[in-house]
């Protein structure tokens, strides 16, 4: 037991799980898994949870159930509040734990690049419980829209605001759109459907700005014609409110909903050495700390350069899913004395969706969009879906949504309230 | 428009339901729904929310959903603060509403029968909000058990005291039981199987008192010999705190997670007459409320007596159904000028899971136990369950648990803190 070496995995995203993974054969290596969450959570498909498509369990999988099938690894539940890289030792919120090696997969959090109110008035989509509550804000502003007779405050109350048009703003965007398309006006006779508002304000040209521009275009042509989707372009947030937005070109925007999708930054922790641009932790092209070879950073919270150009890898479960598994078999080889191999990203290509029907993909150089790029999406997503049970229910969740055209999870669970709700109570029985 | 009589119907669940859709046909007649919750909750299944077996959206139906096929129905959000009976006015925290006809169908919540603690430190099981928190804190003290030192502090956090004997504290209890013994020794490496405890307090020599002796036998044994729930009857619990509950004969017995099945009280609003024991309304045989014909109360909150003998109905959801019905019948009878029929309650007897394959029921005199009555409590559920999509879900995760001995929604959002979480840093390192 105690010639073990102890590798600590920080982290139950895709990065760190699949190192844990890679490394389940080895009787001379233990491994101890932390996360301030008791699940690993398929990040990919949380924007469905928001826009009542799945239900929250459906994304997200016991860790402990996952590790049921890796028998030299164990769980270890809480929040790491530091790191002593010279006495090798990581202290979560109630334990201190030695290591041999250390792999830092944190992953990343909504980055608000300082514009005031985010973190209070927008919502993130990086948590299940955020997930919820943005379901919880949608249905509440339904329902309080349903009985305002203020027009700019019901208004307000039906535009959900999107700020970023990356993939997850396209994605949630999309979706949304089809929620306020089909199911929003059934529930809602008090509503007319064209009150239901999605806008998407974007500082680029047009959405998915880093892709090739015809998916580009494609991407803005469907959001904008085909699903109703109003895109603010050019134009930065500059302030959140409770009301709406404050931008650099167009003023205010009123809107009670903000999600803000316009980046991300890596979770870093006290005691790692001060991460770059983005909360990036710059790595070797082994994936160790500058330093520090006995530590392994993987996915978004890796820093390390593409080609030596200075350009950073994408941030996508892809590379997290790599980089893991490189990390595993850099300990490997360190463990047994053997050298250690570089990372080296293969690229599979990026796929985005955007609605029923439709989408975009670009693999491996091949444009796609449309029915296709979708079909390949939903396939791809559900295949890699941790854990059989939530393969067949999101299976089926999408099977009857495509034939009903309906989102079946609009359950509310904690109430809303909005500006303007103390003075609601109308004087005289209707 | 004007001259369509209006109904307001307060609390969609089973009773209040069946009355909006009994009325969906009568173009003369304008009902509104109001519920503080915006779904419809099947309440029977709600446990097995509590014990991971089930996403909580999987027993729940959007009322606006079900009202999509209620033409002459529309939705009101919030919580109903008082009635006026004079004036015939409803107000709610957001709407004033009058009404030709009120059909009071508010159901019942935990009572506490006035013992201190309850409401501060046991978790009632009436609301998807409160199954969620149940299975967070079991979680949770599962994780917490696994790290700590204390023997005293890990038995009490792995004990589970579920408070009530009759069919929600059985079926709990059993569900509870097989989570323990089958799911959580796999997710717990660090903790001996025979180390999760579950307790039942009952005041009753036995559980489901209530029912036969042979079945109440069977009960008993069953929970305590195949599924080792431990019994402590014909004890009342004097009073909860964090640490667990002070019982009336057996002193103080320690668990930190108390749930509390022990009995409900009707839920009465402000301005409805003072209600008898349990907060049950009198009402008529046509379940008419005494002095006003035009308010009608059925399910868990009606007070008739079965046969003027001062016993009242069984708080059941097919009770509920029944009345609803009824309302809707006498308020269509009362609109057109016809004679109103009294209500006659159709018992279609009790059926009880008490776990996996085991299970009890009283058929029209006919007393059943083990597999057959368990399928036929599995059958009829799903059968009674609101929305084709909930019902495949809920077959799928049967089956998956049914196959798998597995529970799978161990999903934990909140985590829950214990008495003695502060002092929990282990100070040297393992």
């Amino acid at each position: 037991m105690s010639a073990k070496k102890h590798v600590i995995v920080i982290g139950a995203g895709f990065g760190g799980l699949n190192c844990v993974r890679a490394l389940a054969d080895r009787n001379d290596i233990l491994v101890t898994l932390m996360d301030e969450q008791n699940h690993h959570l398929f990040l990919p498909l949380l924007y469905q949870v928001a826009i009542a498509g799945l239900e929250a369990p459906q994304v997200a999988e016991p860790a402990r159930g996952i590790l049921r099938h890796v028998p030299n690894a164990r769980f270890s539940l809480g929040k790491v509040r530091k790191v002593d890289l010279d006495a090798r030792i990581v202290t979560s919120e109630e334990r201190r734990l030695r290591y041999d090696y250390l792999v830092v997969a944190t992953g990343s959090d909504t980055a608000d690049y300082g514009t005031p109110g985010v973190s209070e008035h927008a919502y993130g989509l990086k948590r299940l419980t955020e997930a919820m509550a943005i379901r919880d804000q949608i249905l509440s502003a339904c329902e309080e829209a349903s009985r305002t007779r203020d027009p700019e405050r019901r208004k307000a109350l039906l535009t959900t605001i999107i700020v970023g048009g990356g993939s997850t703003g396209v994605e949630l965007a999309g979706a949304l759109a089809e929620l306020r398309n089909h199911a929003l006006p059934k529930d809602f006779p008090e509503i007319e459907a064209d009150e239901f508002r999605v806008l998407m304000v974007e500082s680029s040209p047009h959405p998915l700005a880093s892709m090739d521009e015809r998916l580009s275009l494609y991407t803005e042509r469907t959001l904008v014609e085909d699903f109703g989707v109003e895109i603010v372009s050019d134009t930065r947030v500059t302030e959140v409110t409770p009301e709406g937005v404050h931008t650099d070109k167009r003023g205010f925007i009123p809107g009670y909903t903000v999600i803000w999708a316009a980046g991300v930054r890596g979770n870093v922790i006290s005691g790692l050495p001060e991460p770059g641009r983005g909360g990036r932790l710059p790595t070797n092209a082994f994936l160790q700390l500058d330093g520090h070879p006995e530590v392994f950073v993987v996915g978004d919270v890796n820093g390390a350069e593409k080609n030596g150009d200075g350009e950073k890898f994408p941030q996508l479960a892809q590379l997290a899913i790599q980089q893991g598994k490189t990390a595993a078999r850099n300990i490997e080889a360190d463990v047994d004395g053997e050298p250690l191999t570089p990372f080296s990203y293969f690229d599979k290509g990026v796929l985005v969706t955007i609605g029923r029907a439709r989408g975009v993909a670009n693999v491996g150089g091949v444009k796609i969009t449309g029915f296709p790029a979708w079909f390949a999406w939903l396939a791809i997503h559900l295949v890699q879906l941790v854990g059989f049970r939530n393969r067949v229910l999101v299976f089926i969740s999408w099977l009857y949504s495509y034939i009903t055209y309906d989102f079946a999870v609009r359950i509310m669970y904690r109430r809303r309230r909005f500006p303007g709700d103390s003075s609601a109570i109308t004087s005289s029985p209707e």
